[in-house]
């Protein structure tokens, strides 16, 4: 019996899937293994399993197909309708960008991203600029023919692209809520910190070390370690499919923390990426819902989780037995304090939650000047370090703390860091339901179980795929449609209603 | 202005030059680095990657064009002649397996490996064999289709897919030589070698400084490490292109010598690799002339020059160094020693000079009677352990030393074994050819210049590519035709024409 055109097209999406696949496994290399010099060839491997990618989209067959599909949705169920509009959604996209364009973008970012790993060890901006110059060409172009065919703006047709059906209204709605609130608060926060002094955490705390903390933390959260991996890079990120994930990150050998949240963050996407829909695994809607729910994953864990006073109380007796410490620095009060510390700083990745969003509006304004050509690319890091001076009153002292310190640009993603302001709104939302749904999750926490946190969200976010959109997702989970207002009553609540240091007051300075 | 045929052709396998890297680095990642868990996911990636790479190269496009650049060869260049003697040769292998062959085969072996892999552990043969089963099936499938359409028996046709233009009467013609006088000769030089008691080499020897001394003299080699990669692996191999070459050992922590050895043979791979005519670097003629040229250059490497007076005087400081070791046992004469026993062993890769064709040779006759159906899978374990008894009086004490200890089967490599009796044979042949044209290269390679050797092998044998056959190499570079004559001699004066221990008449004992 000949297979329906909707059977016929999750064949073809099977094999889109396995080339997806492939190609995250080169990109991981590229950027965890590779050697050096091989960067053109990889650059060229990649182009040409695009190019092939992108034909095998646009093939009139799949047109054809889709037509046909579209005519008789009768028989299908809501999951393959669901299949069917993502499909045709990948193929509009593919249609909308030539295919000399792709492959052009990819050996240029192949190019781009290592030269900006060449110039962080240089440490010098110009070096990496050509590179990134031709990538802002290029993404420039591409975001013009996509707006043009989504009906969007060109910045636009970039977000929708990461974070479909997401806009810059929705982000400069989101950022102007924050900004009411969020100077203030850091002000307050930062002001009542400073009488509150640290205990300070030094020693050395070697790789080995550090990552077999990360990988006890990963296992208990429930990362599989038989179906993906743990390994450094220059910059921490999450690739490959679910089946053989991979997650990255940098460990400081002065201080515990970075390494291990970082690993967390990451832990976040690949739990989110290992929880979808396994009978739609090699299906567009079998995958994630789009870059915004993917950091909404990745910060929950990182941000709300990993500093809450119930992770510190499970974290605590582990350090003391992986980096064999104790003192009172190592107290659950004052590393409670540390990871709550609210500081300005010049690296987002080390940022605490409360400047965090500031970051994020510095590159979302950039990357739309880059863009639009109000900012020349040689300019870029004069108006990096001013905004940076302008918003968090800090300057960089160099480049690798400053314009050097994300990926994103070198490879081409352009409109993607909206998604982690719009991740950061959208977790505290999930939070607040999640905690409404489990009430003990906290004590769960705390005695290292994570099976409550990850199995509301494998039912209510994970286990979605692309199912809706991330409006509509968040609405069905939590009741409520997308606002800062939960993020900002989070923060208030956490850092100026509880007293962060101090469990019993103190005695005698009561009255000091 | 249009491009020529043979110009649109090189731009066609260029996109399939990028493919083949692009499945050589999941191959790769596959068995260094990849989560066990993952098999069958990266079994999906390869089986599309492969099928596209058919369909490309059968596409009726390139047969055109074939045909169109073949009717007008008097405008090529002698080179490009030969490349498109290649691209034909490429298709013709492609037209002669249909694509759910290919796909069926790759998905097999990619389930065969991690199988292997696991059955190493288990030490189990019976865990492994099912799989084997599978992928025997369908390479003898494979065998009679292109056996059919190249006019060669269904086992000469996988040689010649491995080594172009070699057939089993050559094979044949060589183990015959070799039997003729190899056991009499291995029976001499055991007998002789057992007057001469070896100081034992014994220790703890980490990995991670057996890294550093195989990395120290890979570099004075030549191993490019800004464009390849030196791991660890449960089978030494050497994967990618040039420009991104991978080799990887295993590293026995009880002795120095047998990761070192593998990582030298393999980097004998490397080397040929690297040293391809870069003007034809992502074209069929620029590619190595098989696999048994490929294992004479590893051959030569691992068994000859490292296995020589000169390579150990280099060696023994570096020993020194990296082990901290010093003694008698660390003399030259002692290593050397060590490097040319003889003995009788299980492993083919521990194997010696002397012993090392007979572990070809039983490889070379089960599988034969594997794919002509006169031994089954199941009783592959007892033949094996028969074979090694008659062959070399040893019996393997497990599977592990036995019938596990390659992976060429898992993953369909039937018809290359050979390759390596022949490699070796070409390997002697060369280094006569060598020593001649150049004879200061033991003094250079005794004060770890390679220059002499990598040169006289870029020049007549790596930058040849595949511009003529390795029979016809061969002539050119020695003057001599295939023969085992120069084997046999070079391992006759080795063994027994010089004094393998003592340099000097030991004093006192001349008349006993």
């Amino acid at each position: 019996m000949a297979q329906t055109p909707y059977k016929q097209l999750e064949q073809e999406w099977k094999r889109l899937h396995a080339f997806r696949g492939a190609m995250a496994v080169l990109r991981w290399d590229a950027a965890v293994m590779m050697p050096r010099g091989s960067a053109d060839i990889r650059g060229e491997q990649l182009a040409a399993l695009e190019t092939e990618y992108h034909a095998l989209v646009t093939a009139p067959k799949i047109t054809r197909l889709l037509d046909r599909a579209q005519a008789n949705t009768a028989s299908l169920e809501d999951w393959q309708i669901a299949n069917l509009r993502e499909m045709r959604r990948q193929r509009d996209f593919a249609i909308a960008t030539p295919v000399a364009l792709v492959s052009r973008l990819a050996k240029a970012a192949s190019r781009a991203e290592m030269k900006w790993l060449q110039a962080r060890e240089s440490g010098k901006f110009e070096e990496f600029a050509p590179c990134l110059e031709e990538v802002v060409h290029l993404v420039r172009d591409k975001a013009q023919l996509l707006g043009q065919s989504r009906n969007l703006s060109p910045y636009d047709a970039l977000v929708d692209e990461f974070s479909p059906g997401l806009t810059s209204a929705e982000i400069d709605a989101m950022f102007k809520a924050l900004g009411r609130r969020l100077p203030g608060l850091i002000r307050d926060v930062v002001t009542r910190q400073e009488q509150q002094p640290l205990l300070p955490i030094t020693g050395k705390f070697t790789a080995t070390r550090q990552r077999a903390l990360a990988v006890e933390i990963m296992k208990a959260v429930g990362f599989p370690f038989d179906r993906g991996r743990l390994d450094e890079s220059e910059h921490p990120f999450t690739e490959g499919v679910p089946g053989d994930v991979r997650v990255t990150t940098r460990f400081d050998l002065a201080e515990p923390f970075s390494g291990l949240l970082g690993a967390l963050h990451e832990t976040g996407h690949a739990m989110y990426d290992v929880g979808l829909p396994p009978e739609f695994a090699d299906q567009p809607v079998g995958r994630d819902r789009g870059m915004a729910l993917e950091e909404s994953q990745s910060l929950l864990m990182e941000m709300i989780i990993c500093r809450s006073r119930s992770f510190v109380s499970y974290l605590r007796p582990l350090l003391e037995k992986h980096f064999a410490v104790s003192g009172p620095e190592w107290s659950e009060e004052n590393l409670y304090a540390h990871l709550t510390r609210v500081k300005r700083g010049p690296i987002r990745v080390d940022a605490d939650e409360l400047t965090y969003t500031l970051h994020i509006q510095l590159r979302y304004e950039l990357e739309n000047q880059l863009l639009e050509g109000k900012l020349a690319v040689r300019n870029l890091r004069d108006a990096w370090n001013a905004g940076m001076e302008q918003r968090l009153g800090v300057t960089p002292r160099n480049d690798v703390e400053g314009v050097l310190q994300d990926v994103h640009w070198a490879v081409g993603s352009f409109g993607y860091f909206p998604s982690y302001a719009l991740g950061a709104v959208m977790a505290a939302q999930f939070y607040d339901a999640l905690r409404e749904a489990v009430p003990e999750v906290d004590r769960q926490i705390a005695r290292g179980d994570f099976s409550g946190l990850m199995g509301w969200l494998r039912e209510n976010v994970h286990g979605q795929g692309a199912r809706v959109s991330a409006q509509e997702l968040l609405k069905q989970s939590t009741g409520k449609p997308l606002s800062a207002a939960a993020t900002l009553r989070y923060l208030e609540t956490k850092y100026l209603d509880s007293n962060p240091v101090a469990k019993e007051p103190i005695v005698g300075s009561a009255a000091a």
